[in-house]
């Protein structure tokens, strides 16, 4: 086994993960919709990952890794970069186990992110807005505490912890075609294929990808992890790259990837609170809107919606703006 | 037994109203948020009927009324006032059972109420915004179709369906010490009286009411009841006076009436839609309101939240204006 295959979590780890966790985090409902299956031509079971502790899905991953720690490593903390929704979910985690967290996060990130982050007791350090600097902020928080870093998705605990939403929705849904998850960094989507293709082997699964950041997309088409700069999509979430144990599911797992506009994705986040009263932010919304797309393709079937999470601004919502 | 005695519906008709609309609603999902418990003092169970059919819990009475009928009554139809909720609901259910329904609006009500009320398939006949207008079209419609008037609270049948709400959240919580949910004309408060009189008489039972449309709370302290002409309130259901069955209800069973402001139903309205991903109304949002402000009173207690609706405007939310 080479190291890439060492790393690449089983559905062992899952189960562990599942009992690890289910202290901290929230079974989530999945809901349903008559109007949205009119609309699809499918019938759609809603999970409802925005219910999650801290908003989103990540709250998963992240308490699996830290409440995985031995003592002697917690004591010492954990640390990642990230001006979103894991650095949040690791400081809630790292809070309910009473031990350090530190948030690497560039000085120009919302006031608001960096609130939330304090609000659930970890440090935020700032760096400055590039690459560059906050590798050499991060290396030395990491060097001071020896705090363990926690990838957003490229860590087996972290894809084992998403794992177990795929294995609650097959336990609340019966008889599931395809499951469509969002995709960006490829956490969710590796944990839903680890989990489905051990317990549900023949339902398909599908990735939603913004048009305007669809590295995973043409990854999936070359055949080998093609990574943009910087691409530019509402759905915030979904700009990172895959890396190699999200590629590993993706490619092996993946029925397919389809995209959606800017503009479809808006106009789904807006369906889904006006018909759910639900709270999604734009990633969660690449899934409806490839549905409604795609109606061919899904028609008559049974499938898993994964909202992956509602951490909006509800200040700055899409339709408002001119 | 008079007139009023012989119209109070009675637990048995909660039951038979249970069975009857099964499966026109949806079994709602009771969440709960570690941030409003740390906030409350309380352990609160939120029973989310903003995630019902229509988006509001009347789609309970209204399913109740309309499937309820006989097949005779059934083929002229029913009919109601309502620019609101009610309406919404009584198009859902008549649209369900493929029965004619008619609502009478104001035609001063915003199109996109007139809308969804013909997107379910009623009619909507326009009145000028007055209720001499009002009721002289009414009865119009009611005389020449024969439609059976549904009113949207002061209907046993409507009572017996809105207490089937606190029936499901008592079998999904258990050991509660209160219940709070709003108060407006008095139907979902009068199902929960209902209801929880006979299955669990300890239970308290609150009601929160705006402080600019406080006429159930003068009515309870004043020992009858007290019709407003006017509120003017943000929370546009709670502004209809009680009737004589909700009142019945209401001065038998609830255990105290709480008044909050306009500024605390809408900071309650941000926080709940911020903490728990979720769409309320302002109604909904006026329980939560009263719980942060009466901490004393519920501390320690388990208490079961009803969100009654999410019906908003999504264009206009009360955050966003000036």
């Amino acid at each position: 086994m080479n190291e890439l295959e060492m790393n690449i979590p089983t559905y062992e780890d899952v189960l562990s993960a599942h009992e690890r966790i289910q202290p901290h985090v929230h079974l989530t409902p999945v809901l349903t919709s008559s109007y949205f299956n009119q609309l699809s031509g499918a019938k759609l079971f809603f999970k409802c990952e925005n219910l999650q502790k801290a908003g989103v899905f990540k709250a998963r991953g992240a308490s699996n890794a830290v409440f995985g720690l031995s003592n002697e490593q917690a004591r010492k903390g954990v640390a990642t970069h990230s001006s979103g929704n894991h650095g949040l979910c690791l400081s809630y985690a790292a809070g309910r186990r009473g031990i350090p967290a530190t948030v690497v996060m560039p000085r120009t990130a919302p006031e608001a992110k960096k609130d939330a982050v304090r609000g659930y007791g970890a440090e935020v350090v700032e760096c400055e807005p590039s690459t560059s600097s906050r590798e050499a902020v991060f290396g030395e928080v990491v060097a001071k505490s020896g705090a363990d870093f926690i990838h957003p998705y490229n860590d087996p605990r972290v894809i084992a912890g998403q794992g177990t939403c795929a294995r609650e929705l097959a336990a609340q849904v019966q008889g599931l075609d395809a499951v469509v998850a969002p995709i960006g960094g490829g956490g969710m989507i590796s944990g839903t294929c680890l989990t489905l293709s051990t317990i549900a082997p023949d339902v398909k699964i599908y990735a939603a990808e913004p048009k305007n950041a669809d590295d995973a997309y043409r990854s999936l088409k070359a055949g080998h992890i093609i990574a943009d700069d910087a691409p530019d999509t509402i759905a915030d979430g979904l700009k990172v790259p895959l890396k190699n144990l999200t590629w590993h599911f993706v490619s092996n797992f993946v029925t397919d990837i389809l995209l959606c506009s800017e503009r479809e994705i808006i106009d789904a986040m807006y369906l889904i609170w006006q018909r759910m009263k639900i709270v999604v932010e734009p990633s969660s919304a690449t899934t409806l809107a490839i549905l409604l797309k795609n109606r061919e393709l899904f028609a008559g079937q049974r499938v898993g919606v994964i909202l992956t999470g509602g951490n909006v601004d509800l200040k700055k919502l899409p339709w408002m703006q001119a």
